[in-house]
């Protein structure tokens, strides 16, 4: 099963014959003080830099999200997405839980834009789904629901199964749902790591969805953070993860291990230049 | 299925539900003058110094092979055995293509030994499953025969079934064989790696075997190798890869991270505890 997002300029097709897909994760304000001061000024230079920045690390798509308390999305959102087509080819994965600002960047958004995200909550679906329609864009959907992220991997695998079918009621193929399966810290609980990899598998196996996942949270309040992040990312793409969410400057290098590990780089062509790219720094 | 080996004071114990058992490859001559240079004037110091500094870095068996060529393993290899002995408490891989040199280091050893190797061929098993079951030790299965190494994870899987029977015919458990799914680099063919993921996978489901492999093989001519071994390794111990061969040195690190990403650490203790003796150095 193959999902193509793009911009004017440009496709993007994820799917399990093909390399991993990376979302570039940091036009986010969570956590990131500067970037979250200059969003309350208006200010999108860093937006744009950010855009740059991921790309020449090897982002395919880019996360954009503005989701700051008090700001309003509903006018910063297509602000922010303007910005970032205006300095990057990559397709846009628009990121917002306030369903009118999706909406509003969807409008001046040009290509087929990936949305972040519904969940399996019946309020849920019943907003975000019909703009996804309506725009024919692809949608993350989240295996979490009313009750919060299921513990095991049968429970968020029926919840994948719930979106997949309300979203193909409202006339939005199973290609353009892309599965989050989510990953808690193994800070907490030991089997939190397995717990993903065996809801990757399951998806895969049951629903064949393409995969995503935001694979930090995975080491939260670990020691050597970029190291586990890496490990299990290469596990979970064996798994079925066909496109993280990530940091691409970070882990690109292990990434592209992992597709020339699993026969997905033909004469380990990528592999060799993103070597050579490093080097370069 | 479990495999047990031992020395005289320590028992390891390998198994799916467990931590990853390493198999520390350094004490062996190929491609490293020094130690041959040594070995070929029956001076048996740096025999001694890697077992200690292997078993510092996290070996949890020593592989130990002293073939040289023009050197009489049946006097060399007992002696190199007794010697790891010596110094540190864990169990030992006899590594030799000479049965001789096997039997005559198997007589020394105190403990269950594991033997590295058998293989699909007529004359290997005849000549060694036989020693293998007389000293009650365990022993590698290599998947290749008189044809070479086979180039489908089918055939490979046909090879370590044929060893499995074999070996039970003369009385060997089936959990004393280990099977080798063999690495060849993606150098050559980049489907190298995900025929031996194919392979370890197929060998789990079909026989249950414990599966080891000399990973280091695989990133043979590429660019950035310790970081190609380490997410080739983190896939193949999720795919079912138990025991690897391995410099635990360098490749420790992602292996405790691939047992934390696997539910195989509770409470994080092997990874956070991994991590403050990296720190140390």
């Amino acid at each position: 099963m193959e999902t193509m997002v793009s911009s004017a300029s440009k496709q993007v097709t994820i799917g399990d014959q093909r390399p991993t897909v990376l979302i570039g994760e940091r036009i986010n304000p969570t956590g990131k003080k500067k970037l979250t001061a200059a969003l309350q000024e208006g200010d999108l230079t860093l937006v744009r830099e950010e855009a740059t920045a991921q790309v020449k690390a090897g982002a395919d798509i880019l996360d954009v999200n503005v989701g700051v308390p008090g700001l309003d999305e509903v006018t910063l959102l297509p602000q922010a997405v303007q910005a970032v087509m205006e300095v990057v080819a990559a397709p846009i994965c628009i990121d917002s839980s306030n369903v009118k600002a999706l909406e509003a960047a969807l409008q001046v958004y040009q290509g087929k834009a990936l949305v972040n995200s519904v969940n399996g909550e019946e309020r849920s679906l019943a907003s975000v789904l019909p703009v996804v329609k309506q725009y024919g864009a692809a949608v993350i959907g989240l295996t979490m629901d009313e009750k919060g992220i299921p513990p095991t991997a049968d429970k968020r695998l029926a919840v994948a199964q719930k979106i997949v079918e309300k979203a193909e009621s409202v006339g939005i193929p199973r290609e353009d749902v892309i599965i989050d399966c989510l990953a808690l810290t193994v800070g907490a609980d030991a089997t939190a790591g397995m717990t993903t990899i065996e809801t990757i598998r399951k998806v895969k196996a049951e629903l064949g969805a393409n995969i995503t996942l935001g694979v930090s949270n995975i080491s939260f309040g670990m020691p050597d953070r970029e190291l586990l992040n890496s490990v299990f990312l290469a596990i979970a793409i064996a798994a079925g993860l066909n496109c993280p969410v990530v940091d691409a400057a970070k882990v690109r290098a292990a990434v592209l291990a992992a597709d020339l590990s699993l026969g997905r780089d033909p004469n380990a062509t990528r592999y060799i230049r993103g070597f050579r790219q490093r080097q370069k720094g």
